[in-house]
């Protein structure tokens, strides 16, 4: 087992919140590991809504989701925070020195002073389908996500989807698999416009095959797949060679394992004071839309305030010292040294 | 006497925590007044730090204090607000029909069915000197603001001070007074560099006079000025004939009337709850760095979060059929209406 990593705090989610949150730790000192199951920063605002304005964050008149993830990442640049992406945190175990050990689904673990659940409306999980017997395939011959490219070189690849994630990956693996099917219910796509294109492009040239219908059995000794029947429109069914099976469903959000760290919740959100954001375990914090306290409302801005107050909270609990006298972006003395660190580079 | 303005709420102070309510309420179909003492939108951080950068405002990695204020106004013009500076609310006397009178020092009174306090540090008002007898003079030939520029029309105009309202004032008043005389304890100036080049060059060529010293004695019969008695450095004394005399001493933040108004305090703030940011006298509201509960942090973005909640507290108080389903700014039809009607003009 790998050695666990070390932190002030870790912040179990990478939307704008858990983002922010960095920041308001860093201002007071205090380092954080980020651990998103998204395999980039933006939770919920980059990934639902990349491209669509938002009216309502103060001071910024209209702002797409991904602009605000941007700047927000830019603004958090000097705290230097470590993120851990496409992971989810399973467990969270008080340690007998006051800390806490977070594992996650990925392998790492972490030992925090503090913790603060950012988590939004829950992780982010891949739709699966129900195909009979799929389970006992994941993780040799089903994938919900590539983590690593390499896995599927000189495979014959079948792609199940018919959105962007589908069509990046049967576009970005065909060079290095074997072959690579894509499947689809109906020759109707909703991926970007140039990606389709490209698709149909190799399609045309004989380099991958576009298959229409929908799987209805898998074949293989239950663990390796061999191949797929798949059934048309008009109810006949055809095979499918392919060792490995990629169904890209789109994502659910799932409240997952944070029901199971033994927190009080109120209707699938976590409750906390409005003095510190403090969870009923002390030590650990909820902030943003997954928190509920009298008067919540699920707005961006109130997760900002929330974190700043956190932050606040845990500097008070773990700094031995006492709290750092509260500084104004203005004057932190903090901030504009390693604004100055950032300027050398 | 002049009909009160009606309104749904009466905001007072125009700083970013101010503006951003006009916005949280016009997301709720309510319209709001706005006054504030100074003569702009901004509040402290367009007065005192409108060309530092803040770096914590969640978004927005470094903004100047008047790029925030000036954000801030754009993003709230789909609302409509209607501002009034210059002013300071003195009173506010609950009405038998559950609405609030609102009275301020130039006149204007408001009636609202709610009231939301975003004074910050409390109000700006002039620092004023201690001449013998000038409390006699003001209105008449003492002012600390100038409201009507054509009262100084062919006047014998001393201005005194060396900061950037002086010099601004003594060059804008010297084409249409008598004469200007700028007196300054030394002849040195924090004014910025082009106006004190400006007022050297009016000086040089005649235009102006430039007395260095400060003043002891005011002359007149109590009411109307006629002269002053300075003395300078060197202990001498020396004579300047004015009917005018504007003191720009800078500002100081005062808690003012605030205290009179009967709500609950806890040195100098106003103790309110955190569900509905209400002070002790239901339908009056504080939000920003003037609030207190337990936990507070003098930021903006806390401010911000404040106005929302308090908001949506006015709005399930004061509308008869109930609060609107709570919308998101990206889905909102009354903020896209507002948005359209604006690209129309």
């Amino acid at each position: 087992m790998t050695e666990p990593f070390d932190s002030d705090v870790v912040i179990i989610g990478a939307g704008p919140v858990g983002l922010f949150a960095v920041f308001q730790l860093g201002m007071l000192g205090l380092k954080a590991h980020v651990i998103d199951t998204l395999d980039q920063a933006g939770g919920q605002c980059a990934e639902l809504y990349p491209e669509k304005p938002i009216f309502d964050i103060p001071g910024l008149p209209s702002v797409t989701g991904q602009g605000l993830v941007d700047n927000l990442l830019e603004q958090i640049r000097p705290f230097e925070p470590q993120f851990h992406f496409s992971q989810m945190v399973e467990q969270i175990i008080p340690l007998p020195d006051g800390r806490f050990r977070l594992t996650t689904d990925a392998g790492p673990s972490f030992n925090a002073k503090a913790v603060i659940i950012a988590a939004g409306g829950g992780s982010f999980q891949p739709k699966k389908p129900t195909y009979p017997g799929i389970d006992g395939y994941e993780g040799t011959s089903v994938f919900y996500a590539v983590r690593q490219r390499e896995r599927f070189r000189g495979k014959k690849v079948l792609i199940v989807g018919g959105g962007d994630s589908a069509l990046d990956w049967a576009l970005n693996l065909q060079p290095i698999a074997e072959r690579v099917t894509l499947m689809h219910r109906r020759d109707v796509f909703r991926a970007a416009p140039h990606s389709v294109a490209g698709m149909r492009a190799l399609v045309a040239s004989g380099d991958m095959d576009l298959a229409l219908g929908q799987i209805t059995t898998l074949h293989g000794d239950g663990r390796t797949l061999t191949g797929v029947t798949a059934q048309r429109g008009d109810l006949t069914t055809f095979h499918v060679e392919a060792d490995m099976l990629l169904p890209f469903f789109g994502l659910i959000v799932k409240f997952g394992p944070v029901a199971d760290w033994g927190l009080t919740l109120r209707e699938h959100h976590i409750v906390v004071d409005t003095e510190r954001f403090e969870t009923s375990t002390p030590g650990i914090h909820a902030i943003g839309d997954i928190n509920w306290y009298p008067g919540k409302l699920k707005l961006i801005l109130s997760g900002f305030h929330e974190s700043a107050l956190a932050a606040q909270a845990i500097a008070a609990r773990i700094r031995p010292g006492g709290v750092p006298k509260f500084e104004h972006s203005t004057s932190s003395s903090l901030l504009q040294e390693k604004l100055r660190a950032l300027d050398r580079e």
